[in-house]
């Protein structure tokens, strides 16, 4: 193949230069400018996310995820990048309407709200949340705001209740007869507690870290198959049925980093670097399309047809996810072969998501890279995914120069 | 376009007498033996319809909706075309298993059960059960089963009162900031009260035949649009967001053969028929694809994008409702712009979704036609809307051929 001849930009000072500049400026020149140009509603607080290509709002319905992810972005921003009074104003008018709006008389969070607040939507499941703690503890970070820093830990701790009281989650299913349990929970609540420790040392980080590890590791993955499953049993059951055996790599790629992050967190710790890039090597084997390039959304891990219709399409955050892996996973561990991986999934990301015309990129489209569907946001895609990579690549290129310094 | 110039086959006898041997040998010689061959479960009874394109069985779970469909499908098949011993023996087999583990203690349905029988899912909505009407009326209507006559017209009654009951059926949403109603209920009740219709004499069936008809009528097709709503507020308010603004011509296109169909019932009235050919000629107009042909599976109403990203695929079953309403259309007018419709979608059906290779019909293709998934059957798919279109269109046509030599 082609692209196994082409020589890494990520090798050489030059051609990370030449990235960083790719990441730095998409980030501060178009995606942040596109998002802060539309979305953001001064007659009734937070933003409207469901933005036509060229920015127009097409929905006025607010959706809690967005609305704490592009909170935490904002907050993330000013702590890491540079203290910029816009990105503090913006921080404190999505968490005006998170702590107005996103919250039912019982601490849950609703799903999606009107235009002026109404909640229209609440859900089963914890996600919503997850984006809460997020955006409370990036912002408390930003502020040094306590009370945000004790309503971040308290909404973890509910989350973390309501996943350890049995009944108190209805089951998806309406029966006990098969009972499941999904990558997406531990997985985001690594990340989630990754966010929160950055502005509490509430020992309930660690734990939910450690636990949430060693619940993929043990119930997730599968050596026979190598590959991460996405749903198994309560004891990590192999459920030989259509959600049992399917596969989401963009999604345990994601998982990946978060956990090549901790190993980073922790001086490099080589047995989570190893769980990590295990991960990645499995699924990227898994999700990579040979044909067409870009990553498969959905695959089976006995090579069966998924019952998805759409299971072949390429969105855009597999694509933001498995850039962040394979760099980070080339920044921990030298090994080119992830060098490699990166350019392949940048170059063809690049040539098939950006929106020439109006900036940000488009997130959905066909295997063959055709458009789908020209909306920049939705309730669920927003200014995450990939502002996030854009700034997580940044600061591995410049973790990486600094270390080719020392 | 070429596709204006064809001369349709359904205007010469010679024509309508191949359409006849496509439809009514695809039925008996493909698409039954295909299903008959391979779905059977002589151990655990009832049917195992998620079958690989070549009839292997990939999962081993059965869906409520399938096993009433089929069952159906064999009940009609033993009245209207042939006392057949085999289609009667597995329509028992249906029904067996149906009223064995179908039922909840309370009356419902279950929507999915494992291969021995036991609920794995039970919906909020009652789709399951129009289809456990379907059955048992078709069913009773084969075999004169008073038990079954019951069981059927009961059913539809629980049906009914879920329906009038306010607090029944919970809001979709969880809150009731913004109320919605969806075009498939009205929709599917014509139908089974149809199919109930002709197996009892119970006035329910007349009834909700007339007040679904005028549901949709009042409430879901707006004359300001040309479009027939998928989901309009309690009294058909129009709801401008992503859910009100969606269109499935597919759907309402079946919707528009129902009506059509009543028409015919009531000796062509020529108000419903009027009312049909509307609904059809909007809907044909928003989902005819221009560039690729076939129908496509959503729009949005103001020509903004649709949320769904997978909006423009080809599935098979709107392509069977259209091929259907097609010809009853120009059946019922004469209006030969019907038939050249006819023609177009049932040319780009036949080019795209029959498996050469193993028979029947593949279910989900990308836009341009190429292949998603290669599924026979899952959870949605099974023996009902190809076969049912190929029974129906048999007929249509061999009433043609009989008022033309009247």
């Amino acid at each position: 193949m082609a692209s196994e001849q082409l020589q890494p930009l990520v090798l050489t000072p030059e051609g990370r230069q030449q990235l960083v500049a790719v990441y730095r400026d998409g980030l501060l020149r178009d995606t942040l400018p596109f998002w802060i140009n539309h979305c953001v509603d001064r007659e009734y607080g937070g933003f409207t996310f469901a933005l036509d290509r060229d920015g127009t709002v097409v929905d006025t319905d607010k959706g809690m995820w967005t609305q704490g992810r592009f909170t935490w972005l904002l907050g993330t921003l000013y702590s890491e990048v540079e203290p910029r009074a816009e990105w503090l104003e913006l921080a404190r008018h999505g968490i005006d309407f998170i702590r107005r709006y996103g919250f039912d008389s019982d601490g849950r969070m609703f799903f999606q709200v009107t235009r002026e607040g109404r909640p229209v939507r609440k859900r089963r499941y914890i996600f919503t949340e997850t984006f809460g703690v997020a955006a409370l503890a990036a912002y408390a970070r930003a502020t040094g705001d306590d009370q945000a820093r004790q309503e971040a830990v308290d909404l973890f701790k509910l989350i973390a209740r309501y996943l350890t009281t049995p009944g108190l989650i209805p089951p998806k299913f309406n029966t006990n007869v098969r009972p499941m349990k999904s990558l997406a929970i531990p997985m985001i609540l690594i990340v989630t507690a990754q966010i929160l420790r950055q502005a509490s040392d509430d020992p309930i980080c660690d734990e939910w870290i450690e636990r949430s590890i060693e619940e993929i590791e043990r119930d997730f993955m599968k050596a026979e198959y190598e590959a991460v499953l996405e749903t198994v049993g309560p004891n990590g059951e192999f459920i030989d049925h259509f959600d049992g055996r399917m596969l989401n790599p963009g999604h345990s790629i994601e998982a990946a980093w978060f956990i090549m992050q901790e190993a980073q967190h922790r001086d490099n710790d080589p047995q989570l670097l190893k769980l990590g890039t295990t991960i990645l090597d499995w699924m990227w084997k898994r999700g990579w399309d040979e044909e067409y390039g870009g990553i498969l959304y959905y695959r089976d891990v006995k090579g069966l047809p998924v019952q998805e219709y759409w299971q072949d399409m390429k969105f855009w955050w597999p694509h933001n996810e498995a850039i962040i892996a394979t760099l980070m996973a080339y920044q921990l561990t030298g090994d080119e072969k992830y060098a490699r991986w990166h350019q392949m999934v940048h170059d063809w990301s690049y040539a098939h998501f950006p929106d020439p015309e109006y900036g940000e990129w488009f997130g959905y489209l066909h295997r063959d890279g055709r458009l789908s569907v020209p909306l920049k946001g939705n309730l669920w895609k927003g200014p995450f995914h990939l502002p996030r990579m854009q700034l997580r690549c940044w600061q591995i290129l410049e973790q990486m120069t600094e270390e080719g310094e020392a």
